[in-house]
C-alpha cells in the first residue's frame, strides 16, 4: 500500500484525521522514550498517524529508540512520517531519506527550495521505488515564514510576480507530493494553496494549540490533516484531548 | 574562544583552510565509525575544521558515535561543524541547535530561508550565550539550487527585484553569522556574495571535486574556506589528497 493508501485507511477506521507530532520536551533519552511510548498507547484511538521530529531522533537514535516507536505505531495500525525538512544537495538528501524510509518511517517532509535537479529528485524517486511518500513544506506557522514563504517571486512560468508558497504548491503538483504542509495559523493561505491543489495534494496543516491556529478555519480552507503536537503532548489528560481535537476536526469535516 | 576566533587560530596553525566533509558512504555503525576516526588521524594535519553531516549522524546516534569524533577532532585542535541545515520553526530549531552544542559541536549550518522571528533568533540568541556559531546557506553548490537560491525575489527593503541569494547574503551580514556557505561551482556569485559581507562574514565554498567546483576560481572570488567531501573520503590516500588540496588552496589565497 502507498503512503496516501496507509494514511487514508487509518483515517477512515480511527474516524480522525488528527496526526500527533510526538514533540516532548528534552530529557533524558529512557524518559522520552517511555513517555513516548505511553502517549502513543494512550493517544492511538483518535490519531490518524504518527510524525517524528528531531526532537526524538537526536536523543533516541534512529536504530534503538526511533525504531521501536515506529514499530509501536505500526503495531497500533499508525503510519508515521518523519518530519526531517530535507533541503540539501541530491546525494545527501536520498542518503537521509534512505535513513529514515529503511527504519520504516512511511513519509518524510522534504523543503521543495532546493529545487528538483539535484535537489529532491532523488528523494521521489526512492519514495517511488519503496512506495512511501515525500511531503512538501508550503507554508509554515510561524511569523517568520513571511520572510521566505510569504515573499513575492518572480515566477519563472509565467513571469510574473507570484507568492512563494503558491509556487510551491505547483512544485507539489507537478512533482506529484504526497501532502503539502500549509500553517494552520495561516486559514487565507491554506485556501488559495487549495485552490491549487484541489483533491490531488492532501494538505497538512500544524500550529493548532501553542501557536494559535484555529481547527475550524484550517478545515473550511481545505486543509484535510490536523498536526498537533504540545497541546496534546503537554496536556495533562493527553487522550482526553486528543479526542476532543479529534471530535472538533470531524465535526468540521462533516460540516 | 568564539567559533570564528577558533577556525581562524586552526587554519593559521595548520596553515589550511581546507575544511574536510566527513561523509562516508552508508555502511555498518561501527565501520563507519572506524572508518571515520581513521581519515580524521590520517587527513588531520591538512585540515582546519571537519564538517560532519547526517550522512554520520543518522547512523552512528549523537551521544556515542559522533561525541567521539567530535573530541577526537578538538584533541586535534579542530573544530566541528554540523551541517544540520536548520529550517524549522524557532522552538524546534533551538532544540536541534542545542542538541548539537551540547555534544560539542563549534558551529551548525542553517537555512535563512526560514526567517528570523520565530525563525532562526533562538537559535542565534542560543549561539550568542553559548559562544558557538552559525553559518548560514547563501547559494548551495547543485545545479537545481537556481530554482530557490537563484529564484529572482521582491526585495522587501528596497522594493526591487533582487536574487534571493543576495538577501540571504544582506540577513548573513545584519543577523551577524559566523559564515556565509556559497557554492564552490558558483564562483560568479561568490564574487557578488563577497561585494556584500566583505571581510565581515567569511565565505564557506563545498562543490569542489566530486560537483566540479574549481578551487582557484572561487579563491580568487572570495572564499576563505573550501570545503572538501568525497574527493578526499573517497580517495585511496585520502592524506596525500588533503595535503594536495591543501597545497593548491594555499597557494591560491598567497596569490
Amino acid at each position: 500500500m502507498s503512503f496516501r493508501a496507509k494514511i487514508d485507511h487509518a483515517a477512515k477506521e480511527k474516524f480522525s484525521n488528527l496526526i500527533l507530532a510526538l514533540d516532548l520536551p528534552p530529557s533524558e533519552p529512557h524518559q522520552l522514550l517511555s513517555r513516548s511510548i505511553n502517549l502513543l498507547e494512550e493517544v492511538h484511538p483518535y490519531i490518524c498517524a504518527v510524525k517524528i521530529n528531531r526532537h526524538l531522533v537526536l536523543p533516541l537514535g534512529l536504530s534503538t529508540g526511533i525504531k521501536r516507536i515506529v514499530n509501536l505505531a505500526h503495531d497500533l495500525g499508525l503510519p508515521t512520517i518523519m518530519d526531517c525538512k530535507i533541503n540539501d544537495i541530491g546525494n545527501t538528501n536520498r542518503v537521509i531519506a534512505e535513513f529514515y524510509y529503511n527504519v520504516g518511517f512511511d513519509s518524510v517532509i522534504a523543503n521543495p527550495f532546493v529545487g528538483w535537479n539535484e535537489g529532491l529528485q532523488p528523494v521521489f524517486e526512492l519514495a517511488k521505488r519503496k512506495r512511501r511518500g515525500v511531503i512538501l513544506l508550503v507554508y509554515m506557522s510561524h511569523k517568520g515564514a513571511l520572510e521566505g514563504y510569504g515573499q513575492e517571486i518572480m515566477n519563472p512560468k509565467t513571469g510574473e510576480l507570484t507568492s512563494q508558497y503558491l509556487v510551491f504548491a505547483e512544485k507539489a503538483l507537478s512533482w506529484n507530493a504526497d501532502g503539502a504542509v500549509v500553517g494552520a495559523t495561516f486559514p487565507g493561505k491554506i485556501e488559495e494553496v487549495y485552490a491549487v491543489l484541489k483533491e490531488h495534494v492532501p494538505i497538512y496543516s500544524p500550529g493548532v494549540g501553542a501557536q494559535g491556529g484555529n481547527i475550524e478555519a484550517a478545515i473550511m480552507a481545505g486543509t484535510r490533516y490536523l498536526i498537533v503536537g504540545r497541546a496534546i503532548t503537554l496536556a495533562e489528560e493527553p487522550a482526553r484531548t486528543a479526542k476532543l481535537l479529534r471530535d472538533i476536526i470531524q465535526r468540521c469535516a462533516d460540516k
